[in-house]
């Protein structure tokens, strides 16, 4: 069935009756004093504030520009469109909280594909404790997904803007694993299943970092972003905003045995320009990096080093200390090529 | 200049600057304990939260479905796309407070087009206090925007699902000149100056009723929704929303003189159907009626009463006394046709 034979009303009908009965994660508002007044169906969601801060962003995917059907199936969509949206939020060192899922879609849609991108949806707000409020459906002739997402945290967020000439550069786990698996799918290469599993479900199935960085904030970390658009340039901007520069070694940049074997030539170029690893990049002093690293669950690998220069670039110094200026591009919506 | 020549992060460049230097109307959140700390720039936005009700819609344009560039230029469609938003928070009884704006945009978008749409946005912006304070961009075949808006008040929201059996249907001004100065566009008619320019800036710039809205929940009214879809259509989905049924008189529904001037034969048909019309749609006791009423800035017009019935149907009866079964099927996004 498709969308246009159920309706605009039978869909919504049936994507607010998936949200309101498939909740069972934790209620982080519950945790911070907030509590739901009213839930999706109304012209707007609504529900009563504590004294906290709060946290919001927003995050939208376009069918052919941001993913492909073939690379990755609708429930993973829904996972991947709402991870984004969360790996922001623990960024900030706060925990994900309501969410307002906007639907751009084909009259063709299959109802059971946007089922699936709900369900999808659905598994990671109940791993992370997001609860599906509201959001709006309306026709287009191309596929996109907007998340809205609401955010708690109980002390002052973690910003990109505060990094210190200084301090060393880290990232909570291996960069460049969900660029290996979209390469590997784009290719469409034959590789051993272990290795191609775990790429693919890099790609596909994004575990954004809500525990990391709570932990990095509660150390005394005071800058983080996540890394979406590839550690470069992500970097680049973390160090824009700080009005720094900074250098990576090549030889320190974590990146997973799998990664290394399935692309031996380009796990260097994967790791550093990938993209949509959504783990956390961060900054301190040697001091709290000591102190930090052993708390998180799975480590940081430190990688770099801030450092004076022209504000966002970086430097990447090779094995044998040679050094080479990265481009500052980075991926642009808009103009033809990327830095990818 | 195209966007593509600007690049993406040379127009956010320029966006941030023009939010940040834009907004001089009234602080909506520091009235209510609220104090923004992390402003566009990061991966998140964030306030300090006060204990409140706070309110979280989202509502979406896509270009060839809601709008054309030839009827709604783009300073004005940045008015309207806010304006939808700001009436869901009105349709509440609540203050719009925190705006994310995200546009899809062709990459030959003239970027004076889109400083345009932000012109828009902050007049809007400022005559009712919401502050942009982040968003997204990115690359689409078509354009889109998309705007996820916070609100907030200080007790219990209306809702559209408390109507009552006896209770009076009202409006909170004329119904049909936004859907009649979209006719007069789309047939170029040519029609006499002062008429002209009242319904076609009915359609463009619409004022959300922020403050009726506030009235109304102050004098006792439980149950309101906003007029987007059309009042029929609207008032079948407060109905059903009830599990009651509705009757409109259609004497008694209110339409601007000018209105009638332009379509004497179809301005019932455009007061019944014309949609974008940005009133609120409210229910309440005859006592409570006729205490609120004269509250109102403007007034209101009874236009009609809940009764029993299938719930959702709404019945239209005739200055003779004939009635008639409306529709229930509304605007609908995925089929060929609509109710309008």
């Amino acid at each position: 069935m498709q969308i246009r034979d159920l309706g605009e009303f039978g869909l919504i009908e049936r994507l607010n009756g998936m949200v309101t009965q498939g909740r069972r994660g934790p209620d982080n508002g519950a945790a911070h004093g907030f509590r739901l007044l009213v839930d999706t169906g109304d012209d707007t969601a609504a529900w009563a504030a504590a004294p906290a801060t709060e946290l919001f962003t927003t995050d939208t995917v376009v069918e052919g520009i941001h993913f492909t059907r073939e690379t990755t199936p609708w429930q993973d969509l829904g996972w991947k469109s709402l991870a984004s949206n969360i790996s922001d939020i623990a960024a900030m060192g706060g925990l994900p909280l309501y969410a307002l899922i906007t639907l751009g879609l084909p009259p063709e849609t299959e109802v059971s594909d946007i089922e699936d991108l709900y369900r999808g949806m659905l598994e990671i707000g109940e791993e992370y404790g997001v609860s599906i409020i509201g959001g709006d459906i309306v026709g287009s002739p191309v596929a996109f997904i907007t998340v809205a997402l609401t955010g708690v945290r109980s002390g002052p967020p973690m910003l990109r803007s505060s990094a210190q000439i200084g301090d060393q550069v880290a990232v909570t786990g291996y960069v460049g694993s969900s660029g290996g698996g979209l390469r590997l799918m784009l290719e469409g290469s034959e590789v051993p299943g272990e290795s191609a599993v775990y790429l693919r479900n890099a790609h596909r199935r994004p575990w954004p970092a809500v525990a990391e960085g709570q932990t990095l904030s509660r150390a005394g970390v005071l800058t983080a972003m996540d890394v979406s658009d590839g550690l470069s340039d992500d970097l680049s901007k973390l160090c824009l905003a700080s009005g720094v520069a900074a250098r990576i070694f090549s030889g320190n940049v974590p990146m997973h045995p799998y990664l290394r074997q399935v692309f031996p030539d380009n796990c260097l170029d994967l790791a550093l320009n990938g993209g949509e690893d959504y783990l956390l990049l961060f900054t301190a002093s040697e001091e709290v990096m000591q102190k930090v690293i052993p708390a998180l669950p799975d480590g940081a690998g430190v990688l770099g080093e801030i450092c004076s220069g022209d504000p966002g670039q970086i430097t990447l110094v090779g094995a044998d200390g040679h050094e080479t200026a990265m481009g500052r591009a980075g991926w642009d919506h808009f103009s033809q090529g990327c830095a990818r």
